[in-house]
């Protein structure tokens, strides 16, 4: 009978196999950092179908399989190590597309560049677009997954990594199919691309927030006018749009519906380690909602936003020119827990801006359903062990503010259990200038992904 | 005794000259058009002082005299046609500065190239920025001042024409000195720098709105946060600046103050000529407040506004980037009226803004003063036969929905009687993209400023 974690001797060579590894990954991961693989906006197909094939020919040349799934928009990547003699089969969800990146709002190198730093305790840090989300923690789990199949672990470790996360992965229904198409059916799925609430513990998280995305836009002139010409008499679109914003803030029907956390998470949140001080300061927020920490745990976690994002139209420049605009746009999101239904507040949110002012245009550009799993199962147990070993700590329960439109859809497809394996910080970055994420990260993160497979192979019925 | 009228033998002279000046009205407002003198914004003072030194050498071709005033600012030009035996002296003003145009904006030509366009009925129509704001008007005045001396009506002529009023005027005292230390003390002014409510029918103003502008700004973070890690706790400056603008535009304190007009400005108001639907078109409005036509008058000319003009921070890209921003700045401004007070009503403003969210910070940029003037007087009276006798009916009495900083302002300082005779109409576009001016206007000016000039010379006391 096999016990669920690894002999002494490959421990040892785990502990080799990772330190070896930094020469691998900090190439590894400039190769990928430096393929400008931004999703939003649109523009960048060719850049992100070459960081795909990059990635592919990473894990070729760790001697894994790895082919493009086209999905009909950007492809994904689907590849591993296969092994008829699995007696578990787990697919590992990451993704290669990045945020944009504005240089000038870069203090540290540049977006594309990879820039390496040392440090007195992280040992390394990695600076660039992507390398917390998502490129880093999809590049340990490679490692992971290699030295698993070089020491015939009995699993059948799989890469499902796409290129539209940020857009809302509209083409991920495609790749599933792909993956299916390749007689690839697993046990269970494990993502990788959620963060700890502190570097001091680590942490697995059960629940995503969805999220409503959509333009707000209104023209009232065919050409700006002179304020005092015409003022009084002409609309102001900026003004009526911030009226809007105003009435939809105190408006009910984005905030109805959520459930409170069982009182059991409330004590798992308390118990998280979140620290109030190195949640802003990772943030690097100046002035904040609330300075109670399991206020803002909720705040995050567990309830509903509306945040306003840009506003187009108008004057920009310097100083002021007194002119009433034609029109503006602003751009808007919510942000929504479980038992919320994306698709019904769109169609409430889009009653409530024809009610308030029937000139607005509302034009829906995204949304992604909340996500509730659950932490019991083989699956999580497996997780949880190999994290404990890995990082000498259980890891905590968490809730994760983001949204991942990916893991709803392989709930409902795949009808597997799904865990979630985190390795960003919070001071990390996402989205943010000066992303970043460092090799304890990075080296721990393997040596959990690996005692993860372990106690999967082990566990497993077949 | 002198008639207040031209001799018949000196109105056919007049014709005449009118007729022949169109070649050098059209190559004067080239001159003046195609220096991009463009005040808001800072940055082209260069361009601004040659356009002034073009401007007062257009004076000095026609016999004139015409010198820069240093103001500590851009220059103004002061010039004229200096007579020992006028029996009255009287000040042009007008203002050589424009608009900032964005060429993405225009349809007809470039905003700083003359495009020159024949018209059934207005015969041509001049387009470029500043050919109808101010630089077409003052060109008509200058005409017909040329005009004046030749034909030795006793009359002393100067112009005024400063660079900095679209910028509120901020060192037109300093003009006003260097006037007073050049020896010349007007018996009155005349301001055409105003906008006629309708083409079918001439107008004299007599009130002008004031104004109020400023910046607010908010910054709540050093960098933008990512809106599923930190919203909820985040705090979004976009939204908040958008309730703010909500709470100001329920606010009582910019609407208090306000007189209602007289009844009898009421009628001058429905006699106006205004028409709703060309003053719609006219200023390219889509969708407005009200058609009712009164209730449009009273909302431009005797009402307040507050305007929203553009909002900086966040991102404005295609697409969208969900965010949270770390800062806004919302450029707004308030139109007021007469006894309202701008510099009352910014203090009032700043204890608002901090009582509604105390890190909202106000950047007051300029404040000019509403002006209440009268139509009583030999200056009215001189202006309104001569436009009278130009126009073949006599003016109305309207209200101006702009504001002009410099006309409170010499009010308070020369102490005498200001009257206006504009030729500007709705349909040229002040400040808007395809602005332009015509040639009837122009023509009639010239005419309407001669006949003023004879009136008032022959009405004078002196």
């Amino acid at each position: 009978m096999p016990t669920t974690q690894l002999e002494p001797a490959a421990v040892a060579l785990l502990d080799q196999h990772v330190r070896q590894s930094e020469p691998w990954f900090r190439g590894s991961l400039r190769t990928l950092v430096e393929h400008p693989t931004v999703s939003p906006g649109g523009g960048h197909e060719v850049e992100i179908r070459r960081g795909a094939e990059a990635a592919r020919d990473l894990i070729r040349a760790l001697g894994g399989q790895a082919d493009l799934l086209e999905t009909g928009g950007t492809p994904a990547v689907f590849g591993g190590f296969p092994n008829p003699q699995a007696r578990a089969r787990v697919l590992i969800y990451n993704h290669l597309d990045v945020q944009p990146a504005d240089l000038d709002t870069w203090t540290k190198g540049e977006p594309f560049r990879l820039l390496i730093e040392e440090h007195p305790e992280r040992q390394f840090i990695y600076r660039g677009r992507g390398s917390t989300d998502d490129k880093g923690p999809a590049l340990s789990a490679l490692a992971a997954a290699a030295f698993a199949a070089a020491q015939k672990i009995p699993i059948d470790i799989r890469f499902l990594w796409e290129t539209e996360e940020e857009v809302g992965s509209p083409h991920f229904d495609a790749a599933l199919k792909g993956v299916r198409e390749r007689g690839f059916v697993p046990d269970g799925v494990i993502v990788s691309d959620t963060v700890w609430p502190s570097a001091s513990s680590p942490a697995m998280s059960y629940a995503l927030r969805g999220s409503l995305q959509g333009i707000l836009r209104l023209r009232t002139a065919f050409k700006e006018a002179h304020s005092g010409m015409a003022g009084g008499v002409a609309r102001n679109p900026i003004r009526e749009l911030c009226l809007l914003v105003a009435a939809i803030q105190g408006a009910a029907f984005w905030k109805a519906g959520v459930i409170p956390p069982e009182p059991a998470e409330l004590e798992d949140f308390m118990a998280s380690g979140f620290d109030a001080e190195y949640f802003r300061q990772s943030y690097g927020l100046d002035k904040i909602e609330t300075h109670v920490p399991l206020e803002m745990m909720l705040r995050v976690w567990a309830r509903p936003t509306f945040e306003v994002h840009g506003l187009a139209g108008g004057y920009m420049g310097p100083g002021l020119k007194t002119a009433v605009p034609k029109e503006a746009e602003l751009k808007v999101s919510f942000r929504l827990v479980h038992d919320q239904n994306p698709v019904q507040i769109m169609d409430e949110l889009r009653r409530f801006v024809h009610g308030f002012n029937p000139d607005v245009e509302l034009i829906a550009t995204g949304q992604l359903q909340p996500y509730m799993g659950q932490l019991s199962g083989p699956l999580s147990a497996a997780v949880r062990a190999g994290m404990t070993r890995a990082f000498g700590k259980p890891p905590v329960a968490v809730r994760e503010g983001g949204s991942i439109g990916a893991v709803p859809m392989m709930a409902a497809t795949l009808g597997v259990p799904i865990a979630f394996l985190p390795l960003s910080l919070p001071e990390h970055g996402y989205h943010a200038p000066d992303e970043c994420f460092d090799w304890l990260q990075a080296a721990f993160g393997m040596r959990a992904f690996v005692h993860t497979f372990a106690a999967l192979a082990h566990s497993s019925p077949r």
